[in-house]
This record gives structure tokens, C-alpha cells and sequence, in this order.
């Protein structure tokens, strides 16, 4: 009952559900990410553990992707020499002929951080058994992973064999990523798997090891050792078995193997209670801030921690050389790369709910701009132009093809070379981390020389006709129109960037003149070029309808067909499946609005042209590209969201809250199985925050709200660091009553 | 938004949840029931209309059923000349072969009593149409049963056919219920179908007009008379189409069938949206006094309102004839059958919130009296004794046999003849209206006599043994120890009963000494009789454990087998299921307690030897009868709920609430497909009203509240009539704050 709005809670287990469940129920702690499947194993079931940073390039792929690494899952239970399945169907209750669940109860919860599964099972032979399983991904050490599984002999007095395994067969979808030689160790209690992946030469080593208050013994059956248990239990007695689980690779440990079975000891030793009040502990630390606490909304509160949970089970915690894929370690939809939806949507959750995490996410770019850079390079530009998609190694990892469509054709991926905003997307994030954080240091050190490298590319990518400046062929966040020319979000941000890129450069010769030097000097940072970004910013071609008073997605826009998106409702499909690709294009049908997002991100220093209002401006640019706008992409709803709230449009903007604080839950469009959408959760927590909230630092640096609240929430209550201080915040409804520092 | 917590919503429509939502959404206004079928069908549908008092028992059926009488929602709507259907997945997107959903709403609006369906949907042509479906059975006119239906090409120049129709054909599952002659009416506009029952010989007429600014025809085909518009939708271009339809039986009108075609005249002039006002306006003066508005718990707000929903649609408003099956008019489980699940679980809701239709419920008994008494006869007693199956004529209408068990055999079923409990529960709900509204004509006209009749039965009923009395060959509430000698729960409900006749006799010689006369006459209430009565309450042996403090559910109970039911976790299935019926009458395994139930009615009136303190011996009795109990009835839960609160074990009757207010919601034991669980849903409408808020009479006639709110709960506001006066509360958590009079 405490827990009642901390849990996801799964009561009638269904095959079609099997994989949505499987993503929902993922557990983590920002080292690694294992699926929520079941230890004996279903068919159909899609049993991952994604480690961050450990890539590979397949022969034959297009790209590199997350490996799935070993399976340290598997424990299978049988009863009177059956095993125990998950079968839900039986025509004979009191002697099914292969078991029948009787019951079945499974829960996330968010609060502890743990997978809880119960099931009262009859076997075949009519004994009834209840199994009580759980796990969880240490966040206090990330290298132990545990299990406890306990067996009550509820009817009949059944012989029970345990066997825990380490799967050493595992492929992604098929795709096999280790090299033929495999180290498996089944000699002492604490079983292993070693693997090298095939391209990219990571290890991996998995150890695991079974408790038990009965003998065990070990063997293995090819890459699966195994650790088997076996006793007969009294009815009404009942056995605990505790699994210790742990996972180095070579990217922390020389030799990781090793030192996973050397962790285990150390687990063994601390005991599964100790270690799960240790995780535990380090859990509540996490949701002290980053809880958002909703009153009147029983609905959106779970869900929102639901969101946020699965932002900070992928957010790295100690490892600044990795980041956040778009579908986290969930899943492998993506492939595990790592997108713009890091930095402008998960990003600035952690900024303000744990800055420390949202540092070691910015310091991944840092340290891949070599990439970057070679990118830049390539393409006959000046300084650093962020990968659209980004892996271990900084380079671009964007398929230039699709996997086959079912007629066989592949269409061509644009976005690795078009969608060139992600380098100004990564530097709003640190704009954004260095205002809330304070931290001069990382600025100093590591964010204005990306600042500044990304202003110095941008510089050489403009275009100079006619006495302003323009950006051909780019791709905005509306990826149904491809390859246009003067997209108002680009053009409009890039000012923004070589904006911030000035000031930057300003405030460090103030405060920080040498190393103010240090980048000059580096990034020939020369007055021309300085007096170029000046330039731009004046000349910079910003699409903008007088007539209507609004901006313009890009020259061209309104002349292709005009489709009233909201006529295609109710509707599960985006209106571009419903007219088909080839249509769509054509018209004015957007995936996600770029005007929208520009709102979102620099709220009304979007500008208008002199003489209009710019909240004026602001509305008209709702009215137009709201209509027009099929939220085809999941990033979408939680930033129509903000934007709702803040024009005051409290009703539309909680309809696209609900509608992005549930895409993973509700699983709409089918693809949940592929993983979490981490652009959508770290969107909401903005949604509310900035959004609903109002929260901002206005010209004096201080925290405001400036709440706009959905009708039926009572108060909102939150907290934030601002300045290493934190601050809580209640934002009551109507209008703000309180807000104190803690 | 206003209504989100007002409504039951289905985004995913899923095969196997098909009938589970076709009872869900179940509409209805007291005179009959309509699930929730589509309109143009779908394979595995149970589409049915049961309207109250039309039994018929068809040949080789052992008892009579309700009556699924003809289909009045078919709607068949063609897009370019194929049917649109429910189909969820195609091969192809923008050709698909039978046509495919792009999107999906369904919601039952329980506030304003409407089913609305929106569904967006690409025909096999390619044109994309919206379809939205709207329907309600009149509240403010029982006989009007109104459809919308709004047709928008949303992409394409569709042609459109409709199709509307009434199917004569129906069937209970297989079984047909109407003589070989249907009379069907397809000269006019508004077309027909007019059939009789088989065996009760009752006349259904079903009219029906489809109004469209189109031409239409009308025609038939066997016993299905359509009306068919056709005409082509431009681009963006809409239609909307209503379709009256109205039910009459020969129980209401001479001519059924005529009548109500004359009553759809009356609709098509009033027109739809003065009908839906209308009907709106009624379900608004229902939930003024039935809503229970708790503050801290969407979800249980919600389902509480479905459960209120439930009740509200089953009751009669007009006939008092008839009464409420224990699955109400939402499916054909128990065959449309009255238990005591209206007079316990039904009626007390209905008293408070809505005392007329509390009445007519009542009525149903008085005039079936009759039967009652024959059965007291047949049985060799005096009297009237309630037949435990009710249907239209008061005869006792339990089956003596199951149906055959998957093995072939059929299970001896005993409770007609033993289950005689019931005329008590009638007499509690009789009381309990008497003590609430005040309503003395009333109890003078009618519950005296059922009251001090069934009174008699027990007098004759009783076995006096060794200067004691007793009872023996009973069945209580908890049905899995059949025939047992000596339930606590029915002796001493006997003893309330005689009680409770002799002082309402007083009041009747005191008050109406006329009618007082007229009964004792009618009744043969001699002296010697009274005496007995008198004699029964003193010596009725009531079971009770001295050394335990506890009441026995029936001597013996303790000899047999425990098996501790909260061993069985989690479950789905009955712990009866689970042990398999054979080992399971041996053992101390209860469907639902007795004793708890017993503590429900009574109170502290339970009672307790002397020397004992009430509180204790109830706390003893919940911690003996608690871990026995599986819940295996519905009717459980809610009870437990109510008597955990009342001992302040709210955390205990917490879980029993959610379990019994989710009863028909979640489906965990499959079987919502056959009707919603009547008796659960009025059930946690007592939890929350006499448990958790504990409101009751005191000693001098006021109402008072004793609130033991579950932890999260803030408040519960509600509305009571109390003696005619409406009264409202506001129960807040953890202490009683206001109260006041409307």
C-alpha cells in the first residue's frame, strides 16, 4: 500500500505482452541494463543485458551496435523432475501435464529498484509450489547483480533441482558478436563466461555463483556452465536460494573475468540483505531529487516515475566515456546509438536532479571530439560536427541504408550527413548545465573548447548569398522533410550557438584568461572568424511570415498540400504511414514541429521581427504547426507539452503529456519491445518542470516558477539543484504559494 | 479531462479481452441491458439485450433463463463496397485486403451513461473514413434506445452504405427462445421484429428507424428486417445517421410491437440531441445522491463509480416486478437468476442513495410471496420460505444438477433446498429500508407480512433438540461445507430475525393495530406462536468456542483439515480449484466467512457470552476466520473490507476493497464474460459507506461516522437520504471533520 504509486505491477501474463513487459520491467544502474525476462527462459522471449560502451561491428552489418552480452538470468526450477514454465493453460487443473501457473504476481518497483515476480505453480506430478523471485542491478556497486529465488512447498512435499546458468550463446536478434572462443569456467563454485567481441575486441566476463543450503555442483553444456542444487522439500517448508551475479569487461578491469568472480566473494561475503540495503539506500538518494511529487494525479505520478526511473537506470554514474542511447539499455532498437535525445531531452533532468550525472553524459561528447572533428573534416568544414549517431567511438555511425522493407527495398538514411543540428543541441546542453551547475570548471576545461570547436564548424558551414547567410540541405526535427534548405530551426539555433559561443569566449577571458589563450590559440580563434560569427548572427536568413506573424518551418513549406492532421484521429499510426511515404512528403504533415521545439528550447527569445509581439508570435506559431503536426516521433508530445503549458493551453498541453508520459506504458504503437523511448522520458520530466511549473532563472539569477498546472492537479513538488544547492519547490494550483530553499 | 475519472477507456482492442469489455460496457437504465457489442459484429461476439422479467424456459433446459431478445445495435457500414470491420492487422498499410484500424477509442462514460467508440479506418479502396459510434439506453424514457453514428471521409471520395438492422435471430448460446412465427415489419420506415417465448408465452416488440439526410429503403432478409442509406462523402466532407430504437413486451404494453413503434415517432420528433439531454439530466440526478467522491485515490474513485454504475443500470425504476440477477443484465451467468445477492449486496446501497428503487426491489419479493409460500408448503413447513433462484414467478428456479463437468458427470447441487437463509437476507434488507427511509406505509402494506411470514417458516422450521434448538441440513454463505447441521451464521441470524418480527409486530399493534389484526389473522400469529418465537430467541443454540472466544461456523467445523489459504499465494484460482472439490469439502478451506459476514449484518449485535467482550471475540474471529478464507465468491471480498475497517484493520480491508472493487475491471478469474459481479459491485458500496466511513444510526435516530479511512485516503464525501432528508458528509482521514445538511 505504501508503495502503491512506485509500482508497475503485471497481474495476467500474456504472450502479446510478453516483450512490452520484457522492456517495462528492465532493470539497471547505469553500468548495464538486463530485460525483464522471465530466469527459466519463454519462447518468444528476447533476454538482453546491455553494457554501456561495449560496441561491435558484425561482419555484414551496416553499422556497429550494443552487444548483448551473457545471460546471467537463467535459473530453471524443477519440481519433481518437470521444469517449471510459465504456462497459463491446462485441461487438467489437478494434474496438468505440464504445470499450470495458479497464480502470478509481477511488480517493478521503482522505489527500491527491484523485479519482483511471485507465481503458485502446480506441477505436473500435483505438487504446488510457490516461487518467489527477485532481482535487482546493484546501484550502490554496479558490478553485482543479484537474484534471490524462494521455494515453499505449498501442497505435496516435491523434489526440487535447481540449476543457475550463465548463458554464453546469446546473439543480438541472431547476430552473433563474439569471437568462436569462449572461456567457460565451471571448475570452482563460482561459474564463468568468458567472450571477446569479434571487431572490436572487447572482453567480457561474467561470473555467477549459487547459494544454497543443499550441496551444488557444477558443470557446463558448451557455453553455458552451470551451478545445479537439489533437495526435497517438506510441505510447508521452504528454501531461499541467492544468485550472485557480476559483470566486468575490459573496457574497467584488465582481466574481467577474474575480477567478476573476485566481486562475487566480496557479494557473498557482504550477503544478500546488506547488499540489497545498500542498493536500496542508494536509491532513495536518487529519488530524494529526482522525484517529482504530484498531488491529484494518481495516474501521472506512477507514470512519471516510471519515466524518470528508466532516465536514471541508464544515466552512467561513474563512467564519463559513454552516454545514453535513444532507446537506453532497454532494448536494441537504434542499435544502442546515442542521438540528440541525450543532451536536449535526458540531459536536463539530470542537470537539475543529479548534475554529477549529467556531467559524466557531456564529458562523453568531450572526449569524442576527435570524432567530431574528423567528421568536420570530412566533409570540407572547419572544427567539430557531432556524429548523428554516436557509439564508443565517436565517430559517425548513421546507416546510409535501411534494413530491407518488406518489398525489399532499402530507403536511403539522410540524417548522418543532414541533420548537422545535434552539434548545437549538444551545446545547449552544456549552455544549459554550466547556468544551473555553476560549474566554471568543466566549462573552462572541457565545455567551451565544444562550445566553441562546434561555433568554429558552424562558421565554415554557412552559406554567404545575397547579402545574408543560409544553410542548405539540412534536416530539422521534423525528419518527414528532408535535405531542405534555411530551416528556421537551424538557422535560428545557429545564431543562438555562435551567441553563446561569443559570450563563452567572453566570459572566460575574464575569468579564466589563460585558458581563454589556450582555446584561441587551439581553435584559431582568429578576430576574423569572431567578427564573422558576428556577422552571421546579424545576417543569419530567418524564415518568418510577416503576413501571418509567424516563423516558417522553411521556405516552401506552405505551398505543398495542406493535411488537417487532427481529421486522422483516433489513430494509433502516424498520418505519414497513413498516406504513405512517398505522399506524406509532399505535404505539409510534420513528424514533430520545429518551430515547436525552437519554443521549447529558447522560449521567447525565439524573437519576432520588430513591431510584432513575440507571445503573439509565440500562439500564431501554435495554431499553425500544431494542426499540421502527426507527433510521428515520440520526442514530440512531451515538447508540445512545454510549450502548451507555457502559452497557457493547460488542456492541450496535458493531453500531450499524458499522451508522452505514457508511450512505454501503454505501448500504443507496438515497438516498446525494441526498448525505452528515452527522449519522451526525459521530455515529460521537462514538460512539468518547465512546462506546467514555470521553473527559470530569471536576469538576476534567482529560481522562479511561473506555474500553469492542469486543471485537476492540486500541487506539484519537486526539487532541484541549482548552484551545487538544493532547492525544493510546491507549486500549488491555482497559483504558486510557496517555494523554500531546504 | 473533466471526466477522466469517469470513465472506462479501451485504447487496444485485443481478441481475448473481447467479452471481458462487451460486459464492461454494458448500457442500461433499469429496464434491460445491452452489452457492449459492436455494431457491425465481430466473430466470438456474445452480443445480448435481457430485459427484466422476461424468463422463459425452454424446452430441455432444466430452469428458465432471461431472455436474449432481438439485437437492436446492428449497424453494417460498407466503404466502397467493403465492410468496415475490426480488423487490427493487415499485410498492407495503404491497400489493405479486408481493411484495417488506424486507430481506436473506446470509452464508457459513467457520468453522463454513454458508450462512444471512435475509430479510424483505411478501407480495402484505400479511403480512410472516422467512424464514431455513440449510444445509450434512455434513462429518462426507459423504451428509447438511441445510436449515432458520424461517418467522415478523412482521406478519399468514399461511397458509403449503411446498413441498419434488428436480428430476430438471436439465441441464449444455441438455445432458442421464440416460437417458430416471428412477425417482422419491413413495410414502413420504421422496421420490426416481434417474436413470443417459447414456454412463458411473453410478446417482444423491437422498432427501430435509421434517420439519414439520405434516401433509404428498407427490406429483410428471414428474421432481420434493414434499412439501408447510401450516398457519396466528398473529401473532409461528414454525415451523421441516428438510429431510434425502442423494446416494449407484452409485461408493458398489449401490443408491443406497434407500441413501440409509435414510442420511436415520439423519438424522431424529440429528436437525438433533446433525447441525450434528457437522458443526461436523469443520470445527473442518480449520481447527485449515489457518487461517492474519494479524495486521495483516482483508482479507486474511478472503479468505485463503475461499480456504482453497475448497480444504478441493473435497478428497476418503474416495475416492481422484477429484481436484479445476481449478473445483473450484462450476461447470461446464473440465467438472469435473483439471490440474495440483490437483498444483501443491492438493495442497502439503494436505500441510501436511492430509497424508490430500494423499494421496487422489495416489492419483487411481496409479490411473490406466493411462491414463498408454496414452497414452504411443498416442504413441509409453514409460512414463506423464499425459493434461494428467482426468476418471474416466485418458484423456486435453483437446478437441482450442474450442467456436465469436462468429465462428463454433473455436480448435485443443493443450495434450492437448503440454502434458507435467504428469507432472513430479505428480511435485513426489509428492516434495513425501514430503519433508513422511515417509509411505514411501506412496512405496514407489505414488509410486515413478508417479515412475520418468513418468521412463521422458522418457527416451523426449527428442530428442537435436548431443550434446545437447532437447525440442521443448512448451507451458509460459505457454500463449500454443504448441509451442514448448526451454521452459526444461520442460526443466529434466525434468532435476529424472530426478534425482529416480534418487535416489528409491536410496532405494527402499536401504530396500526388495524393492519397488526389483519396480519395476525391472515398469518395465524397466535399467541402460542409468538411464544415460541420467544422461546427460539432464548434457547437457539449458537455455536460458539469458549476457550477460543470465537463463534464456530458450524460444530465439527474444526475437526477437519486446515489448510492455511494464505499459504496459496498469489492466486487467480480458488483455493477449492487448487485442492480440487473432493479434498477440499473435507477441510477447513471457507468461500467466504461466515462469521465475517455474520459481523457485517450485526455488528456488535453479534453478540458474545457473557463475561466476553464483543470487540475481542470479533478481533478472535477475524484472525480464526481470515487465513480459511479464499474469497472463492465474489460476494467476500467486499465484506471483509467492510469488517476489517470496522475493527480498524485498515490496511487488511484496504487490499479486500481493491480486490473487490477491481472484481469485474481486472477479470482475474475470466469469468466477467458471463455478467458483472452484482453483488461485489453493491457490495463495496457498503465497504466504503458502513466500513470505512462507518456511518450508522445510533440510539437516538441520528446518523453518525466513525471513519477508519485506509492511510492514503483524504477524504470521502457522499450523499444519504435518511428518512426522506439528503444528507451529506465529508469523512475526512484521520479524524471526522465536518458533517452537514444539505
Amino acid at each position: 500500500m505504501q508503495d502503491r504509486l512506485w509500482e508497475i505491477v503485471e497481474l495476467n501474463p500474456r504472450a502479446d505482452e510478453q516483450l512490452h513487459y520484457e522492456t517495462l520491467f528492465t532493470i539497471g544502474n547505469g553500468y548495464l541494463g538486463t530485460r525483464g525476462s522471465f530466469e527459466e527462459g519463454l519462447p518468444g522471449d528476447s533476454p538482453a543485458t546491455l553494457v554501456h560502451g561495449i560496441y561491435d561491428h558484425a561482419p555484414g552489418m551496416l553499422v556497429p551496435e550494443l552487444v548483448n552480452v551473457p545471460n546471467w538470468l537463467p535459473v530453471s526450477i524443477f519440481i519433481d523432475g518437470a521444469p517449471f514454465k510459465m504456462v497459463t493453460k491446462t485441461t487438467d487443473i489437478m494434474r496438468p501435464p505440464e504445470g499450470i501457473v495458479l497464480g502470478y504476481r509481477r511488480a517493478l518497483n521503482m522505489r527500491r529498484g527491484i523485479l519482483t515476480r511471485e507465481v503458485l505453480f502446480r506441477a505436473p506430478s500435483g505438487s504446488v509450489v510457490r516461487l518467489e523471485f527477485e532481482r535487482f542491478a546493484s546501484l550502490s556497486d554496479i558490478h553485482i547483480l543479484a537474484q534471490r529465488i524462494r521455494i515453499t512447498a505449498v501442497d505435496g512435499n516435491p523434489h526440487i533441482r535447481v540449476e543457475s546458468a550463465i548463458d554464453g550463446d546469446v546473439t543480438n536478434m541472431g547476430v552473433r558478436h563474439f569471437l568462436p572462443e569462449v572461456n567457460v569456467d565451471d571448475r570452482g563454485d563460482t561459474i564463468g563466461v568468458e567472450v571477446k567481441t569479434q571487431q572490436s575486441r572487447y572482453i567480457v566476463g561474467v561470473g555467477s555463483r549459487l547459494i544454497s543450503p543443499h550441496r551444488i555442483q557444477t558443470g557446463s553444456t558448451g557455453n553455458r556452465p552451470y551451478t545445479v542444487t537439489s533437495f526435497d522439500l517438506a510441505q510447508e517448508d521452504w528454501v531461499v536460494l541467492d544468485k550472485f551475479s557480476s559483470i566486468y569487461t575490459s573496457r574497467d578491469a584488465l582481466q574481467p573475468l577474474d575480477t567478476a568472480q573476485a566481486k562475487i566473494s566480496e557479494a557473498v561475503a557482504a550477503g544478500y540483505e546488506t547488499l540489497r540495503e545498500r542498493h536500496e539506500g542508494e536509491w532513495a538518494t536518487y529519488w530524494e531529487t529526482a522525484d517529482i511529487q504530484i498531488d491529484g494525479d494518481d495516474e501521472a505520478q506512477r507514470a512519471l516515475r516510471f519515466t524518470t526511473y528508466h532516465v536514471l537506470i541508464a544515466a552512467p554514474r561513474t563512467d564519463e566515456r559513454v552516454s545514453i542511447g535513444a532507446k537506453t539499455l532497454s532494448g536494441m532498437g537504434y542499435k544502442g546509438h546515442v542521438f540528440w535525445d541525450t543532451e536536449l531531452f535526458c540531459v536536463p533532468p539530470l542537470i537539475l536532479a543529479q548534475p554529477k550525472l549529467a556531467r559524466n553524459l557531456l564529458m562523453y561528447r568531450y572526449h569524442n571530439l576527435p570524432g567530431a572533428r574528423n567528421k568536420a573534416r570530412a566533409n570540407g568544414y572547419e572544427g567539430a560536427m557531432f556524429p548523428w549517431e554516436s557509439t564508443d567511438t565517436g565517430e559517425e555511425t548513421t546507416p546510409q541504408w535501411s534494413d530491407p522493407q518488406p518489398d525489399g527495398s532499402r530507403i536511403r538514411i539522410w540524417t548522418g550527413e543532414r541533420e548537422q543540428h545535434i552539434s548545437t543541441d549538444i551545446t545547449y546542453a552544456i549552455d544549459k548545465y554550466w547556468r544551473w551547475t555553476g560549474d566554471d570548471e568543466f566549462l573552462i576545461k572541457y565545455g567551451a573548447e565544444m562550445i566553441l570547436d562546434t561555433a568554429v564548424f558552424w562558421g565554415s558551414r554557412v552559406e554567404h548569398k545575397d547579402g545574408r547567410y543560409e544553410l542548405s540541405q539540412q534536416i530539422g526535427p521534423d525528419e518527414y522533410h528532408e535535405n531542405i534548405d534555411n530551416s528556421v530551426f537551424v538557422n535560428r539555433m545557429v545564431v543562438w550557438h555562435l551567441r553563446t559561443a561569443l559570450s563563452v569566449l567572453a566570459w572566460l577571458m575574464g575569468s579564466a584568461p589563460a585558458d581563454a589563450e589556450r582555446l584561441i590559440g587551439a581553435l584559431n580563434l582568429t578576430p576574423e572568424r569572431l567578427a564573422k560569427w558576428n556577422d552571421i548572427i546579424a545576417k543569419m536568413y530567418i524564415p518568418f511570415d510577416h503576413e501571418q506573424g509567424i516563423h516558417v518551418q522553411f521556405p516552401g513549406f506552405f505551398d505543398m498540400e495542406y493535411i488537417p492532421v487532427p481529421h486522422y484521429e483516433p489513430r494509433t499510426t502516424s498520418v505519414q504511414a497513413i498516406l504513405g511515404h512517398a505522399r506524406s512528403i509532399q505535404t505539409q504533415v510534420i513528424k514533430q514541429a520545429d518551430v515547436v521545439m525552437l519554443m521549447a528550447l529558447l522560449g521567447e527569445n525565439v524573437g519576432a521581427p520588430d513591431g510584432l509581439d513575440v507571445r503573439q508570435v509565440m500562439l500564431n506559431n501554435w495554431n499553425t504547426y500544431y494542426p499540421r503536426t502527426d507527433h510521428g516521433s515520440s520526442l514530440s508530445p512531451a515538447m508540445h507539452a512545454w510549450v502548451g503549458a507555457r502559452l497557457g493551453l493547460t488542456e492541450v498541453a496535458y493531453d500531450m503529456f499524458d499522451h508522452a508520459v505514457h508511450i512505454d506504458l501503454n505501448d500504443n504503437k507496438g515497438n516498446v519491445r525494441d526498448g525505452i523511448h528515452a527522449a519522451a522520458c526525459g521530455g515529460v520530466w521537462q514538460a512539468v518542470i518547465f512546462g506546467f511549473c514555470g521553473l527559470s532563472i530569471d536576469e538576476a539569477g534567482d529560481l522562479q516558477v511561473d506555474p500553469h498546472l492542469p486543471e485537476h492537479w492540486r500541487s506539484v513538488t519537486f526539487n532541484v539543484y541549482y548552484r551545487g544547492e538544493q532547492r525544493t519547490f510546491t507549486v500549488k494550483n491555482p497559483a504558486l504559494v510557496s517555494s523554500a530553499t531546504r
